[in-house]
């Protein structure tokens, strides 16, 4: 195997440990946001510290690669990608840090009504995630294509939590019940970004397997 | 001058038409948002899809400046920051058309007190912008760190904002109210997100200008 070969392939296992790492923090915050655990936090704490570093590293290794040996075609695309994917799976872990706290928040506060639709938005995305990196390992651009499509049922339920919470706040009679469903509210949106970073993702993987830009079809 | 050069200089001039459209767009948007003026969205949708064409536009350039012209160093630095910096603009037309469509709602519902800080937010955040950009033309390191600074000031006026949204809801008898008031939150996290991208463009430029990677301090 030549140097530059072993090099890529190393790349490719930081990322997938990086994504490794980015699912391990969404299922502990979405765990304690549903099951309301309070123990999860110090994991969500504890491997954002490493998400962090990991970024920086792997950004490193792609210039470093660029740098010391001139790649052209799929190879360059495959580094350019992996840039993005890793700046992706960074802000998923930022939206898993901000799903956690306002879970910690949530259990303090007075029992809301459970909203069975956010669980399902936590399944689907789970599973999008789930299937990029699937995909990004094997290169499977199909795969990735069935991502994109998740993505506009995560957003039909987003819609559906986000009125369920507006009636629970046009009952509130009390500031912790309002500050509960704010919470939730961000919540939702912040399960929704992990679909389009997701979704992200998935797009990233399609360009370097096909060498096709698909973002933004409407205008192109 | 070298052909390489020429294209360099080309690929800066690109990014700073797509950051004038970005700016022009969320000039747009927070006009309508701060003046109730309904006029504004037909140039924000219009512009938005400029600025999606262009940024594929502008990847395209990247890729094949690096695969043509094999640059290293301070050039390639500029490169894939020019890459990322381009996906942070294209983020932020997104937010300022989240930022117009739900202004065109908050027409439309009960005038709700305004809130004071709201555009006290939008002020800071669009001299961050201005600032970020004139700091990418110009390579002024100083002038990007002095943006990183007055984030924590719009965080701190985001978090004021959502304290006065929180106690209009409390008071709220009609859905409208609601309504207006989950916008209005919505509304002030696009300006945060648009500080925040602010943020990522400024870390960019210290990193094409000095080689070093400032993100998350704390870690490393």
């Amino acid at each position: 195997m030549r140097h530059f070969d072993v090099e890529m392939s190393d790349l490719q296992n930081r990322l997938l440990d990086m994504a490794g790492l980015v699912q391990e923090m969404i299922k502990a915050a979405t765990q304690k946001l549903v099951e309301r655990d309070s123990k999860k936090l110090d994991v969500v704490s504890s491997l954002e510290k490493e998400v962090n570093v990991q970024e920086i590293v792997i950004d490193d290794k792609c210039l470093k690669l660029i740098a010391l040996n001139q790649p052209v075609g799929a190879d360059l695309r495959f580094i350019t990608s992996a840039m993005r994917i890793n700046s992706d799976l960074e802000r998923m872990g930022d939206e898993a840090v901000s799903i956690s706290e306002r879970a910690s928040d949530l259990i303090k506060y007075v029992q809301l009504k459970p909203l069975a639709d956010i669980p399902k938005m936590v399944e689907i995305v789970r599973s999008m995630v789930m299937d990029c990196i699937k995909a990004f390992n094997t290169s499977d651009a199909e795969l990735a294509l069935s991502v994109l499509a998740e993505d506009n049922e995560v957003d039909s339920l987003r819609d559906k939590v986000i009125n369920d919470i507006k009636n629970l706040m046009l009952k509130a009679s009390d500031i912790d019940v309002i500050n509960g469903a704010v919470d939730l509210m961000f919540v939702a949106k912040s399960i929704e970004r992990l679909g389009d970073h997701a979704t992200n993702i998935s797009e990233d993987i399609i360009f370097m397997v096909h060498g096709k830009d698909i973002r933004h079809p409407r205008n192109c």
